[in-house]
C-alpha cells in the first residue's frame, strides 16, 4: 500500500472549492474567522484514522490491506478511552446524587451498594444543592462546589487565600479560556503571547475571535523552559507591528511539551506580566501530572511570593480541570477558573457571559468538588480511593519513561524528558525527499509523516506542526495514556515505521 | 420601605464607571462587545432577589422589612429549581452508566436497588460508549446516542428521514446556537432576523459576535403569531439599510409569549426562508410543552411538506433540549441540534468548531437519548414513567391556566393564551407618574415595575424590555413553574402589587 493514499487523501483537509449559490451559508459566505481556524488534536489526520477504524470494523474493502486491527489512539489526552479505569468512590457519589432519594440514599438497601461515606457525601451535595443535579446553578457554579474548589487552592498554594466568588466552574477548562478570551480580545490589533509549541485550543480561539496570536518560543534544548529574554523579544517585536498585547498564555505542565517549570521560570513569567500589564492566562490544567522532582508551582503561589497580589498588581486567570490528573473523567466537562486582581466591573461582566451560558454541567461541577475534597482519613472509603490514585499516576510515571525512553533510542528522533502532563513532543529528522513529496500534496512534512504512520501502524499522533514549532523543525504529539502493553507496541511500531519511512525516502 | 430601594439600586446596574490603568484588563479597554451585550434572564432584577434572598438567609439588618421570607423565582425556566420532581426512569440509567461494572450493573445486589430495564439500558449504553461516561466522545456526540435522537425525529416527523450524522449534540441548546451564530456572522454587515419579542440569548449572542439584530414584531393581538408581511418589511427595511441579512430565528413555541404556532404560521416562514436564501435558526426547545388544541408542528416538517428538503431549498438548524418538556433537566446541559440542507463543506468547518469544544457533557448526551428512547411498553418502568410525565405536563397545564386566567383578572394586565411553553407575558399598564420615576433613576419603566414587584413580594419576574416589544408597551415575563400553591400566591401578590402601585403612582 503506497504511503499517504488515496483513500486517506480522500478523507483530508476541509476542501475550499464551493458550490454555494449567492446569499446562501456557503464556504464562501461563512465567517472566514472560523475557516481560518485550525484544531490539530482532532484534525485531519485524526479524521482519516476514524475512516480507517470505520473501514476496519465494517470490513470494508481495502480495509483487509491495513497490518493492523484497529486503530490506537494518541493523540489526545482522554485517558479513559485507551483503558484508564474510572475512580470508584466519586462515582459512586455522582451516581447516588443523580438517584431521587426514595431510591437512592433513602432506598433501604442503599448501602448494600453503596459505601457509607459515598451516601454520606451525597447527602451533603444534595443539600447544598437544594435543588439536586437537574436545575441550572448559580451561573458560577453551585457555591458548595466553589468553597470546596476555594479551600483546595489555598491549601495547595500554602495558605494563599482564594475566594469562592472568584471562582467559575466551567464546562471543562476550554470554556473558561473562550470566555476570558472574548472579555479580552477588544478588537482586531489585540493579540495574545501564546508558547510556541502551544496547545491548539489558544491558537484556534484567537483567529475565532480574531485575536492576534504573538508567539513566543519554548527552549527545546533545556527542556522546554521558559526565556525571558524571549518574553521581552516577542512582546516588544509585536509592540514594534502594532499589535496591542493584552495578555500572555502560560502553560504549565506543558502541552505538547510535557516540562514542569521551575519556580524561578514561574516567578520571571508573573513578573513580565505585572511589569507589562499582561492579563496571565495560566493553564494548569496537568498540575497533578508531574513525575519528576520539580514540584508544581502555581502563578498564583508565585505572584504571592513576588508581592504581586497586593494591589491587583498582577492580573491572572488560572485553569484546572477533572478531565486530567488521575480523575481523567473528561466526559463530565467539568473544569474551573480563578480570577485575581480584576476589577469588580469587569467581574461583572465576565459573570454576565457565564449567565448567558446559564450553568456548566452539574456533574462536571460534582467531579471538580470531589476532586477539590476526597474521603477524609478514616472514611471507608479513603484507603482504596488513595490506592486506586496512587496506581494510575505511578503507571502514568512508567508510562512516561517508556514512550521518553523509546523514543529517543529512535536514531533520528529526540526527545525532552516528559517531566508532566500526558505528552511526549519528540522531534523527528525527516528527509529530503519527504518534505518534497508532502510539498507535492500540499501537506506540511509532518502531517504527511503522521499519515504514513497512520497508515502503517495504527499509531495515530498529531502533528507537531499542529502545535506550532520553529522553522525546519518536525515532530509529533504522543500522548502516554495507552495501557503498558499498547504503548510499548506503539513505541515499536513508531520506531519501525521511522527506520521504513527514512529509507524510502533516504 | 420606599419602592426600589437604596439596598437594591446599590445592586442594580453594571457599573460604567472605571478605575482602571492603560494597559490592564478594565471596563475601558475590555470588549466592547461584551460590554454591550445584555441577558436579561439572569440580569439586574435577578441580581437584585439573589442578593435579598442572601440577606434574608443572613438575617442581615434590614431584611426584617420585607413581606415575605423567601425569594419565588420566576424568572427562568429551571423546573427543577421550583419543585418539580426528576423522573425516576431517567436518573436510575443515568446513575448505572456512572457506576463501574462490579460495582454498578454487576452488581450482585444491583436489582435490589434498581429496576430491571435500567440494568438493561445502561449495560446497551455502556456497550455504545466503548469506554463509558468518563472519556471525550465523538464531538458530535456518541453515534448511538445521535442514532436514538434522529429516529426520535424522523417518528414525530411522521417518517421525514433524519440523519445521525447531521445530528450534534451540545451543551444544552445554547451551545449550538452559538457555534451556528459563529458560523454565520461573517462580518458586522451581517444581520440575524429575530423575533420580538425574543427570548435574549439571541440578541446577547449577536451583540457579543458582532451580528446585527433584525427584528420583527409578532402580533400580540392574533396570540403572537408571525404576519408574513411583518416578515417582508423587516428584511426589506434591513436590505435598504444595508444589512446582509443571513438568516431567521424562529421561536416555537414562543419563548417569552408562550405561543404555538398555527401550520399555516411555520409554512409561511420556511417559504420565506427558503425565497430570500436565509437561515432558519428554529428553536423549538419547548416542543413537547403544548397546552391546547394546535399540535406542535416542526420547521423540518414545514419544509417536508413545502417541497424545501428536495435539493437542500431550504437551509435549517433545529434546536431541542433535555431542559424543557416535562425532564426539565437543565442542570445535564443536554441539547441537540440538527442540520439540514447545508453544504458538506460548511459541515465540517461546524465539526470543526465542535471539536476545539473536544465534545459535550456526556451526562447531557445520555439524558437527551433517554428523552428520544424511552421504557418500552412492557418494560418494568414503562407506566411508571408515562404515569409521572403525565403528572408533570397535567400539571404545567393546570398551572398555564392559573396564571393566564389570574393575570387577566386583574385591572390594566392582559395576558395572551399560554397555548405552550413556560411563560406568560403580560402586558401592564404602567401609569405616567411611575414612568418618569423611572426614568429618574435611569431605569425601563417595567425595570422599575419588577424591581417594585420584587421588593413587595419577593416574586422575582423579568421586565419585558429584556426581550423586546413594541414602543409604549410595558410587561413582564413570569413562568408558572413554581408548585400550584405557591404559583396561586404569586398570582395574588402581584394582583396585590399592581394595586397598590397603581394607586401610588396615579
Amino acid at each position: 500500500m503506497p504511503i499517504v493514499s488515496a483513500l486517506l487523501l480522500s478523507a483530508l483537509v476541509l476542501t475550499t472549492s464551493t458550490l454555494g449559490v449567492d446569499g446562501r451559508l456557503t464556504l464562501d459566505t461563512m465567517s472566514s474567522s472560523l475557516k481560518r481556524m485550525e484544531y490539530a488534536v482532532r484534525g485531519q489526520v485524526v479524521i482519516a484514522a476514524d475512516k480507517i477504524q470505520a473501514d476496519l470494523t465494517a470490513h470494508a474493502p481495502g480495509s483487509e490491506d491495513f497490518d493492523f486491527e484497529k486503530i490506537l489512539y494518541t493523540n489526545i489526552g482522554n485517558p479513559q478511552s485507551v483503558g484508564q479505569k474510572e475512580l470508584t468512590w466519586p462515582r459512586q457519589v455522582l451516581s447516588l446524587v443523580d438517584l431521587p432519594n426514595e431510591v437512592g440514599v433513602d432506598h433501604p438497601d442503599v448501602l448494600k451498594m453503596y459505601p457509607k461515606d459515598a451516601v454520606k457525601r451525597a447527602k451533603e451535595i444534595k443539600l447544598g444543592l437544594g435543588s439536586g443535579s437537574g436545575a441550572y446553578s448559580h451561573s458560577k457554579g453551585a457555591k458548595i462546589f466553589r468553597d470546596d474548589v476555594a479551600a483546595f487552592i489555598k491549601k495547595r498554594d500554602d495558605g494563599v487565600a482564594s475566594d469562592p466568588e472568584d471562582i467559575y466552574l466551567t464546562n471543562g477548562a476550554s470554556a473558561g479560556i473562550e470566555n476570558v478570551l472574548k472579555a479580552l480580545i477588544a478588537d482586531p490589533s489585540c493579540g495574545m503571547m501564546i508558547p510556541i509549541p502551544q496547545y491548539p485550543i489558544y491558537s484556534a480561539l484567537l483567529d475565532l475571535h480574531n485575536g492576534q496570536k504573538v508567539p513566543y518560543y519554548l527552549d527545546e534544548d533545556r527542556c522546554w523552559e521558559i526565556n525571558i529574554r524571549e518574553l521581552e523579544r516577542s512582546l516588544t517585536a509585536a509592540q514594534e507591528a502594532g499589535v496591542n498585547v493584552v495578555g500572555l498564555v502560560l502553560i504549565n505542565p506543558g502541552n505538547p511539551t510535557g516540562q514542569v517549570l521551575s519556580k524561578e521560570g514561574v516567578q520571571d513569567v508573573v513578573r513580565f506580566c505585572a511589569a507589562n500589564d499582561l492579563v496571565l492566562m495560566s493553564d494548569e490544567v496537568y498540575q497533578e501530572n508531574v513525575y519528576d522532582d520539580t514540584p508544581f508551582y502555581s502563578a498564583k503561589r508565585a505572584a504571592y511570593d513576588c508581592g504581586l497580589l497586593e494591589d491587583d498588581r498582577l492580573q491572572l486567570v488560572s485553569f484546572h480541570s477533572a478531565s486530567k490528573g488521575v480523575f481523567g473523567e473528561c466526559g463530565r466537562r467539568g473544569g474551573y477558573m480563578e480570577l485575581v486582581g480584576f476589577d469588580q466591573t469587569v467581574k461583572d461582566h465576565l459573570y454576565k457571559l457565564a449567565s448567558s451560558g446559564l450553568c456548566s454541567s452539574i456533574s462536571g461541577q460534582i467531579m471538580i468538588s470531589l476532586m477539590a475534597r476526597g474521603p477524609e482519613k478514616g472514611d471507608e472509603s479513603y484507603e482504596s480511593h488513595e490506592l486506586e490514585k496512587s496506581l494510575i499516576f505511578e503507571s502514568l510515571k512508567r508510562r512516561s519513561k517508556i514512550v521518553e525512553a523509546g523514543l529517543n533510542a529512535v536514531e533520528g528522533m529526540s526527545c525532552q524528558p516528559a517531566q508532566g502532563a500526558m505528552y511526549c513532543f519528540p522531534s523527528v529528522q525527516v528527509p529530503d525527499r519527504a518534505i518534497e513529496a508532502a510539498a507535492k500534496l500540499g501537506l506540511p512534512p509532518d502531517t504527511f509523516y503522521a499519515l504514513s504512520l497512520l497508515e502503517r501502524t495504527g499509531v495515530c499522533v498529531v502533528p507537531a506542526s499542529g502545535f506550532g514549532q520553529r522553522k525546519g523543525r518536525f515532530g509529533f504529539r504522543t500522548t502516554f495514556l495507552p495501557q503498558e502493553e499498547d504503548l510499548s507496541n506503539a513505541v515499536s511500531a513508531i520506531r519501525r515505521h521511522h527506520e521504513e519511512f527514512s529509507l524510502k525516502y533516504k
